[in-house]
């Protein structure tokens, strides 16, 4: 991090001083090398220097439809900026395989940068995420020889839409239809009832002209499920909604309201037969439907979309944690000792236990993507050689890692930004938007419960196994060790041996216990299905818990093989203890219960967290630090790096429209009436 | 709950026929009679039906400014009316005593109806809420009669300036000065830095020419600490800044952005003497300071403030539970079963854990605010007779009840929401809003955490005296009686009373154990102070477990001592065993530590809670239809009372001015040339 040349606050300064590692050799992990750390300094540079992306007046004071202008202006000349980028060849951008623009695309959309340059949600983000992705993967070769080229080249723009209004997880049961007719070879595409509207996807409001609409295919009467269709909406040259489209947006929302999510109804759209992506499945012209041997191949996308969530989640809430942190140093409050100075924020016990696991937390999350990128790249090997064995548990695996680190960063934002009091519900510290973009994770790209019950369903298939003897894949390996957790108990230690394997018989304790609710009930005369729904409950903590072990596992180990300084490896294990313990306590019911943990051994444990807060507390400042966020990311008067919390909150104030002048219009009209009315 | 002439969906009619109570009943029994229940309808369409209150575009869609030009309209109008309403006495509101219109105000601004006309705060309220009250109880007779009458007849608006830049919990550390000069009779107020200007007072902006400010007090040359007084802010015929007033609004807020929240600085700014509010203390013309007497009084304002506080908490999620609750039963998701239709996510096992306790919680929350308001009277007519003894109890007690209220409701609020999927994302869906409102609550009137220290203050004091064999008063008794928890065990079993005694022991155990590390720590040699830092997260634990206990037991002694019908009784019995056992089984390890309950216990407990939420599925509809909370109050599609979840939501999504026109101009200005260029 350079220091800027501007007077920095002398709170933070002494922190910076106090700091016991090497802050950039942190940041050269976090970026995977030096060498990505410059590359990642550049393109921020590259973007964030330009004025073009600078705000007069900040968004939040704009209406919606001026947010959603300003925003298509930013993002257009976001992606012209992109293809301009040097040291990268224009050829790649043009000219699919699309891997280096690919790369650069989710460095600017999956990253922080692009939620720097539009605050709110980008609103041609679908066309690179999702409509040039489908097309690659669902389209023959001729159908990518023709849309991915004209996708590429932006001759249009895409999207995706998929979710109805009353229909959404539940992908079966879509009520889109798409009725081939062979007289003319085409499909008619209909929406039959309001609720099979589409409703929800980015872009598809006023920005696409053109979308893959995922409908049911009916074709010699009969139906043959959802498949996906390319679909024009608008007229490439006017914009107007093309004869028997319906579309628009769909409203004000939490947060990302310049995504422009849309809906969409067709009323007898006919287009042509070419226009069915068929890389797996096909219609023939006279109608016939031929099924594709193999559907795996839209596997990898969503892995992938997965770990690229759980990256985003941890990068969020680096974000949330550094204004939290740096703040916390620079505002004094109270007085703890009478007479004393009131001392910083950070000094209190309480707030540190705020944030210093929500730091933590960065890390786990970001640790644990690590692993099953791997994992995933492993398995990947593994199928193209035909072996398909560890698909589900790499599946289970990313269902639930998705779900906690959805929740987690959300509960972590809004934890960081409460400790902030009331400065961190000002628009301005940047709080509430993370927190919009945070909370909406945890219910798109499945939600959250429903993948936990998902996972669930592979823990308790394992559970049978292992019950009956089988050798289990590696990351559920732990429910052959540990389902004899009733046998006499081991004594406690305060080792970080005896913390991993107690979550490991925590999660296998749940299973256990969830699988045999299950058969209580199914042996009570109820359905299977039954059983399932009433033991719910159970199920979605069994998975948690399972999701949980693995978390605290990836981290323990990550920091133990790293070859890191001395110094830096003592803090990165103090952050691996302090999640551990954190939500060993958070949930120390379940640790009495299926561990060697006993109530005397309680007391200390929370002793344990308290030092570990009290040994963090001197690098707090240091490690958010080493995120190295760029003050245009943070975008926050309370997190800058030079501590001026004060002085920039007032300046972000003056940017309201109502304070440029001293009057508002409403004295006149509303107010002063009002008050003579009582005279 | 009049069925109004229109179709309701099916599922809801369905619900409400399977329904086991009578609703009525339970509408009665929460607004305190069938009097006051057909009162509050009355207010609820005098005000709602006015075609003033209606926004052509919804709010959300405007700018900043326009927001606030429209609540400043709309704010105005509502007290006009409010003036204007049948059965109330003009009188009354022109002449202080100002009861009846006051309880009008409160049942205004306080109650679901004031936010359902202005949704995102009244830029007025302040005046009423704060101005007032603050001359009532901290002027002299004199300055009473001058200044009530002066804001009761609306000459002038007001709003109450406490918070600055750099303080707020900490009143002490209070910058702004108020320094007397005999020489004129006047004080002189200065903001001697940038961080000691007011900061967030509601309605200080634009709106209020007046206000109320807390300074530190210089006279003869010695500060006398934070005293009140009235500051003219602005000229009263053209709204003007007056010299030496630096003023305007911070900016955009997460929620709330109508309450025109303002900053507030002073370049020797001279008030007369008379000025200050000198009920209490005094300075005289000569600059001597005459201290009060006795402080007391002002006592009676912050209960009333905590106790109104946790009703709106109350309020908000059962606003929040009804949206959620109708649109549970209305939309179908999956398949339970192979083959069968999809079933109302209501039926979810899952679901039905993230509703039933969110609607346990809006009694748990009444009944101990009315808990706490009895005891205030008590305690109040005690203090009549200068009995003092109670006072520190019941601000103990409202500390923590305030803290718990704020952020269960704001923690249920949040899984309600994301339990609607990603149309609780929809700004429509009035849950974000919601969430904003209590949220808020979180921070505002001292900070949680800072207010569940303050318990532990208390709790500590009280376990030294139960220590030492003191008898306790009531709410605190049970530390006398579990102090001993530490003997052997009795059974636990699965009754009301053995787990309400539960809580008690839990609530025991963690008080015992936090005053041990304390002691522990002052013995190792760490001041006192030190010591209470170091153990803070554990004090915090305690004033936690010590409300949630309270709230449990009152929640279930209201339930059994209230005489309505039986199958009543059996709902509200169900909620209240369902509201305890979510407790408990959220902090079993609190009770396998400290209460009688075994692990061996647990699974029985589980299934318990299981078998509750079973038994309160058919009545979930039933109960929020209890809530009887008007259409326009919900302002939601998804919770509407017709169900008709769909429709209106599309209608919903056609007010935004995006959807005006089929093309926004920024395709013609951005996309297409962005498009082209790449041609």
């Amino acid at each position: 991090m350079v220091v800027e040349n501007v007077a920095v606050n002398p709170d933070l300064v002494r922190e910076r001083q106090k700091c016991t590692f090497n802050t950039l050799e942190l940041t050269h992990l976090l970026d995977g090398g030096e060498a990505k750390t410059l590359e990642r300094k550049e393109r921020e540079d590259y973007f964030l220097s330009d004025p073009a992306f600078k705000d007069e007046v900040p968004m939040e004071y704009l209406s919606h439809k001026e947010q959603y202008e300003h925003s298509v202006r930013k993002a257009c000349h976001m992606f012209k900026k992109l293809q301009e980028m040097p040291h990268g060849s224009m050829d790649n951008f043009r000219d699919p395989p699309v891997d280096s623009m690919g790369k650069r695309v989710k460095q600017l959309l999956g990253g922080m940068l692009g939620s720097a340059i539009i605050k709110d949600g980008n609103p041609l983000a679908l066309h690179y995420v999702m409509f040039l992705p489908t097309l690659a993967g669902q389209g023959t070769v001729e159908q990518q020889a023709f849309w991915i080229s004209r996708a590429w080249n932006l001759e249009i723009i895409g999207t995706y839409a998929q979710t109805e209004l009353g229909h959404g997880t539940f992908i079966r049961g879509l009520e889109t239809t798409a009725t081939y007719d062979p007289a003319t070879q085409e499909f008619v595409l209909n929406s039959p009832t309001l609720t099979s509207y589409k409703w929800w996807p980015g872009g598809l409001g006023h920005t696409a002209n053109y979308a893959v609409v995922v409908a049911q295919l009916y074709t010699q009467g009969k139906c043959h499920g959802i498949h996906p269709f390319i679909v024009q909406l608008r007229d490439e040259e006017t914009h107007m909604p093309l004869p028997g489209i319906i579309i628009g947006e769909i409203g004000a929302k939490l947060g990302m309201n310049t995504t422009n999510n849309g809906y969409l109804g067709f009323k007898q759209v006919r287009i042509p037969l070419e226009n069915m992506l068929m890389k797996n499945n096909k219609v023939l012209e006279d109608g016939t439907y031929v099924k594709s041997p193999s559907d795996k191949l839209t596997y990898g996308t969503m892995m992938f979309v997965r770990v690229v969530i759980c990256q985003d989640m941890s990068s969020y809430l680096s974000k949330a944690v550094t204004i939290a942190t740096r703040y916390s140093a620079v505002r004094h409050q109270s007085e703890m000792k009478p007479g004393a100075p009131e001392p910083q924020v950070l000094d209190y016990r309480t707030q540190q236990y705020k944030l210093l696991p929500s730091i933590a937390s960065v890390f786990a999350m970001k640790f644990s993507a690590q692993w099953i990128w791997e994992m995933y790249n492993v398995v990947n090997s593994e199928l193209d050689q035909g072996d398909l064995e560890r698909l589900p548990e790499l599946h289970a695996a990313s269902c639930c890692l998705k779900a906690l680190c959805t929740s987690d960063a959300a509960s972590a934002v809004e934890t960081v930004r409460l400790a902030c009091g009331g400065h961190g519900y000002m628009k301005s510290s940047n709080l509430p938007s993370t927190y919009g973009l945070v909370t909406a994770a945890c219910t798109y790209e499945g939600e959250n419960t429903v993948l936990l019950l998902q996972t669930a369903r592979y823990l308790m298939k394992t559970w049978q196994q292992a019950r009956s003897g089988q050798t289990l894949t590696p990351s559920v390996a732990y429910l052959n060790l540990y389902s004899d957790w009733r046998q006499p108990r081991a004594i406690w230690e305060n080792s970080m041996d005896c913390v991993v394997k107690a979550f490991y018989q925590v999660a296998a304790g749940k299973v256990k216990s969830a699988a045999e609710h299950m058969e209580r009930r199914a042996k009570g005369g109820m359905s299977s299905e039954d059983a399932w729904n009433e033991s719910s409950i159970e199920l979605v903590a069994a998975s948690t818990a399972h999701c949980r072990a693995f978390m605290v596992e990836k981290f323990v180990e990550t920091v133990s093989k790293s070859s890191v300084s001395r110094p830096l490896q003592t803090v990165l294990t103090q952050l691996a203890e302090l999640y551990a313990l954190y939500w060993l306590l958070i949930n120390k019911g379940d640790f009495l219960m299926f561990s060697n943990l006993s109530p005397a051994d309680v007391d200390g444990l929370q002793l344990w967290l308290e030092q570990l807060l009290a040994k963090l507390r001197p690098n707090a400042v240091g490690i958010v630090d080493s995120f190295d966020i760029h003050d245009e990311i943070l975008g926050s008067p309370l997190g800058a790096w030079d501590g001026r919390v004060y002085e920039r909150m007032f300046e972000e104030s003056q940017k309201s429209p109502l304070n440029s002048e001293p009057v508002n219009k409403s004295f006149h009209e509303y107010l002063k009436p009002f008050l003579r009315s009582n005279l």
